[in-house]
Formats: structure tokens, sequence, C-alpha cells
């Protein structure tokens, strides 16, 4: 653990650890009982008596449980900070907010940098394949834990979204209203891609060492880096990329004739790289980008979107970015295609901005404004007080 | 060099070769002379005895001068042997073809592999930095080592398009026609983005050894392989992938819960990667890349992209393709633009296609015939029997 992390949680303790011995294990879609099993999490908010006021809050790829409350890795305000919080659209005055480490992560939930009981030794990548409907499946867990029947809502972005749409798939009785952002039910092809070049550069670093590396002592810092760098290009968009950077010389009057990082992004990117390093697990970016690869809700049932809502009482919103190409508008609008043909009821917003998939961890106001109007419409259906 | 290329080079000696001793450097932009300067190339057809039939064809970042004649590296067919050839769009019957290596290549060109007769060893990453109008003076060279004045035409796509737009520029007097296809009259910030992370998983790759894996027997071949599969995922479109891969297994009824190739678009991207690094050299890959990157027309005229064009006498036909994201219809179109503000002769053409950036290399009808008919028009004015 990063003795940052230890003072902090020494202090503090922003997180809370839900414990499930071999009498719980957790049933994995690769076949396999995972236990023990460890969910790290964090709550703002109090539930009320009637526990209907639970909003559980699904992180993305790289995210953690620190939605609200500032990393302890990082120092930096939670990722969604400025979404949740007293009097912001996901309001803690009103909602119980839960929001958990996935399995397969590296912030406290059982993942590839735990130790295996049988030896003693960091999984690594003898870990199972986690699935979106795994980590679904030990957030319900955990819900059960916290003796929350029904969750008012499910909120989350990009792998977010998909937790949340699975989560109406595999507990539609248990889900009031669900937000998923910027995501889709299922990977495309050139998401794929992108994901097999960052699984390859981590496991090109001879110090990945056949994901052994942290029983040897070392770390593939190099491969991770070049993976994030790639990854983040396809966050943004080329017209935010063109405003933000353009073709910016990095603190020279012209060009180096040389590999140094000549233009700003190219510094921006190497700094992406070599931070994201500091705090995140290179198995566990394995781990992440499979369980989003092989996401496809409607394999499940016969090819048919639709059919998996079946019945659904749940109530959608769906919103996407337009710059996003990542999970562009038609993959969101094609869930609520398959939402319309289940006679469920959703809406669909799709916010003008250039900052591409990125932007649902930003600070985009007509983003809020619907998160904020969806919520209170279906508290007001809930029956929740304002 | 490869065995089986010096065997069909003995056989039939498809490439020829320009040497340039110690009084014919090439006048590098980095401020320094190359020399001495061996220039790989080939040609197809018969130059008229007015040598005013010359058509110059670029290759793109990882082409090379096998335009029209089988690579002995790969023995695959000309990249553009579909486009040049007898009765062809770029008609070997009528025109004379000229295709070289560029300079920083690695394919008989002096490039990084090559010796550095100061020191005995391969240059590595101590040639200094290659840009585009490098590679257009060197081509300029042996045009005039040929015996030609005015070249015909310069055609070329992405880098070599690159290279058309700069002779246009550099030698406005001796480009007759221009064919500039999906390119660009700069890198943009993404694209820089993308060449980046590229560069950077070569050089993350500790057999990239600072440069001198040449001398030390030793080859980055993960890194490069890295490389290309991010480089290979941008040249595409995702129409095009979900058309030729979507989510289609690898030889498996069913997901493989590991990380070994799952989906075929994963396999087909490695395969893209390794079958890269035996044809292609790191080195050069990084000076490829920051040739492109470093491309900026406008730059040299105060901004202004019409002052590059200023009285030009070219006349110019730019291609770009619909899903063509790395070089967008919008960045051809710029150049479009500033022709028409200096009152240049120029039409343009977009290809509907959904095959992306790629697509210049391919058999697109439309994009042939376009080739044909502007070749053909600009024949006529030229004087050039049919």
């Amino acid at each position: 653990m990063n003795p940052a992390r230890r003072a902090i949680n020494a202090e503090g303790a922003p997180d809370q650890i839900a414990e499930f011995g071999p009498d719980e294990p957790l049933k994995l879609d690769a076949g396999y009982d995972l236990s023990p099993l460890r969910i790290a999490y964090n709550t703002y908010g109090t539930l009320n008596a009637e526990k209907s006021n639970a909003v559980l809050v699904c992180h993305a790829l790289t995210g953690d449980h620190f939605a609200a409350s500032p990393s302890p890795v990082t120092g930096k305000p939670g990722w969604w900070s400025s979404l949740i919080g007293p009097g912001l659209p996901i309001d803690t005055n009103r909602f119980f907010v839960i929001c958990s480490n996935v399995v397969g992560g590296c912030m406290g939930t059982t993942g590839p940098a735990s130790v295996d009981p049988r030896t003693g030794e960091p999984y690594g990548v003898t870990l199972p394949v986690i699935t979106i409907r795994d980590m679904v499946r030990a957030q319900a867990m955990l819900v059960d834990r916290l003796g929350i029947d029904t969750l008012f809502a499910v909120v989350g972005g990009s792998m977010g979204g998909m937790q949340v749409l699975q989560w109406a798939v595999s507990y539609p009785e248990r889900v009031f209203a669900a937000l998923p952002i910027a995501t889709g039910a299922r990977h495309s092809s050139q998401n794929i891609a992108f994901h097999e070049v960052g699984r390859q550069a981590v496991m090109a670093d001879p110090d990945w060492a056949g994901g052994r590396y942290l029983a040897l002592g070392k770390r593939p810092a190099k491969g991770l880096a070049v993976a994030r760098m790639a990854a983040h290009v396809t966050y943004l968009s080329e017209a935010a990329l063109t405003r933000k950077f353009g073709r910016t010389l990095q603190d020279r009057d012209k060009l180096g004739f040389g590999f140094d990082a000549d233009f700003q992004i190219e510094s921006y990117l190497r700094y992406q790289g070599t931070t994201f390093v500091d705090r995140f697990d290179a198995n566990s970016y394995l781990y992440m980008t499979r369980a989003m690869d092989y996401f496809d809700i409607a394999a499940d049932y016969g090819g048919s979107l639709a059919e998996a809502f079946r019945d659904t009482t749940t109530r959608f919103c769906l919103v996407s970015f337009t710059s996003d190409w990542l999970f562009p508008t038609e993959e969101n609008r094609a869930v609520v295609h398959a939402l319309n043909a289940a006679a469920a009821s959703v809406s669909f917003v799709e916010i003008e901005t250039d900052r591409g998939h990125d932007a649902f961890l930003l600070d985009e106001p007509h983003f809020y404004a619907a998160v904020d109007g969806f919520l209170s419409s279906a508290a007001r259906a809930r029956g929740l007080q304002p």
C-alpha cells in the first residue's frame, strides 16, 4: 500500500471494506468461485430509514471508489466531486451514494495485485478474467451487505455505464432509475482494437514478466505508460486537441530536430503516461480492458438487446457527447432504441461538446443539468423527500 | 540486406541506385550536409524524347519505391500496382513513372540503418532529423540526375501527399500537375499524438538500446509491433472494422477468458504488428513519423498557406476519403481553400468509402477514375501524345 494512502486512511479512513469469506464466494462468469473477496468502497450522505435513497455510482476503467472524496494516492479531489455532494446534481443531502472499487481493480477490492491465499503470492494473471457482470454481481453482494433491497439509482460513465446497463439487466427489480453515460451495450471492434494495443504494450515490457512482476519486485512502467498514452488520445477529440495544443511547441522557439518532446501535446501525453503508472496496476489494466471487450449484453439474449430489457420497470436516462468517438452517440442510441422496443421509460440527452469521451468526467453544465433533472424527477416518482 | 531481396535484385534488378558523393551533399533542414547520399528508386515506362512525361510517385510512411513491382522483401505486388501500369490510371504506356525510397527510409536510400562513414556504424538516431522538405530536395537531386527539368506530375497519398504539396511549394516551376491524396498541409495535434505513442512504444523497448540496436545485433521487435498496431487502427474506420471484424471470435465458439487473441480483430492486429517488424526498421519509423509531425507548410510563410502557393502555375487535384479520420476531408479542403485564395487551378474530389485512410492504397473505382481523369486532362494540356 502506498504510504500516503496509509496515512490518509489512518487519519480519515475515507474508505470502508466489506469482506466476504469462503461461505460467500463471488461466482465468476469464467466458471470459478472467487474467495475470499474484499470490496473497498466509500459512501456519501445518509441512508434513509426506508433504505430507498441509495445511489450506486459505478467507476470507469481507471477510476476508483473515491468518487466524491480526495484520492489518497494522488491527493486530487474525487473524480466526480463536482457532480456528487451537498446541493450538487447527485445530492448527498438527499441521496445515500455508494461507490465501490470494481473486482479486478487495484484500489482495495480483490484484483490481480491481491494475494492468492493458495500461493501466498499476488494473483497476477492467474486471477480468472473478470466480466462486467462479475463486477455487478460483487456490487450486488455489497448492496446486500448494506441491507439495501432496491437501489434508487445506478449511475456511471463509460465502463461505469456498462455496469449500469448490466445492473438493469441482471437485477431489474432492484434498480428504480438507471443513468448510463457515454457508453454502449457492447464494445466495438475499434474499441477492442485500441484495448488490444494497450495490452500488447504492457505485455511487451520485459518487466511485466508474464504478469509476475509484483512477486519479482518489478513493474512494467514503460509498457503501461505507452498503453495509457494510446488510450488517452482516444478519450479526447481532434477538435479539443487542436484547441488545447494545436502544434504549439514546448518551451522552445523552434523545432528541436530530435526525438525529445517538441510539441506540447507530446509532453502532455508523456505526463499522462508516467503519472498513470504511479496510481495504477498494470495487470488491473489488462483485466479492466478485457472486461470491457467482453461486454455484449445482447449476446446473452440471442442477439436481441431489446429482449435483455424485456418487462423492465426501471426508468432510464442515457447521455452521450457529440465529440465522443469511443462511444459515439449512435452506440448510446442503439440502447435507447432497444429500450424503446422493450417499451421502457427512457429519455436520451446528447450533449454538444468538443471534449470527447472525457466530457463525462468534466464540468459540462448541460450534462449536470440532465443528471439533476432526471434524478429529481425520478426521486419525486419514488416519493423521496426533496 | 534481406537474402530474398538480394536474390531478386540479382535476378531482375528491380531497383536502381543513384549515388551522390561529397561534392553533392543533401542540405538538410536540420542544418547538416548529408553525404554520401544514396537513393534507391524504380522506374516504370519510358521517358519520352522531350523528357516531358515523367510522373514522380511519392510513397507514404511505411511505403517504399516498389510502387508497381513486387517488393523483394515481402514478395507482394507493388503497393500501387493496380493504379500504375499499362492502361491503368497512371499509364506506363504514356508516362515515365519514378518512385524513390525517401531519405530516412530503410529500403535502400540513406537512412538511420545506413553506415555513417565517420564511425563505421549504422547512424541510428545520430542521423539528423529528416523533414518532408529534405525528402523532396533529395528527390529533386534524383530528378536532376535523370536529366528531367519539369515533372509532368507529382502524385502521392498521406506522407506521399505531403511531398506532393512540398514539391509544388519548393519547385513550383518544375511541377506541371500535382495530385495530393488523403493528406494535409500540416500534421494535426491528434496525429502528432498518435505518432508520439508509436515512438514511445519503440523507445520503451529495451532492445531499442538508445537507437544503437543494429550495432548491438538486437531489434526492438516488440516495441515496433506495438507502434504498428496503434497506427494501423488509425488507418481504418470504425465502420470498416465493424464490417470486417465486428466482435467475431477467433477460431473459438466462445470467449477464452484469458489474454490470448479472442477476437479476430486482435489476431489481425497482432499479425499486422509482427509482419511489419520483418519489413521495416524501427529507427526509420521514428524518422518518418517525425518528418510528418514537423510538416507545416504555412509555418514557413508567416502562417499563410495561400502565400505558400502564390503565383503557382501548377494545376492541382486533391482527393479525400469520407471515412478517413487521420486526414479528414476538412484537412484536404483547407489546402483547396488556400489554392483558391492563390487563384490556382484546383479541383477537389471527395470519395465516399468506409475504408478509412487506407482507402488510398485500395482498389476504389471512383478514386481511380479521378486520377485517370485528372492526369488525362493535364496530359492534353501538356500536349502529351495519348
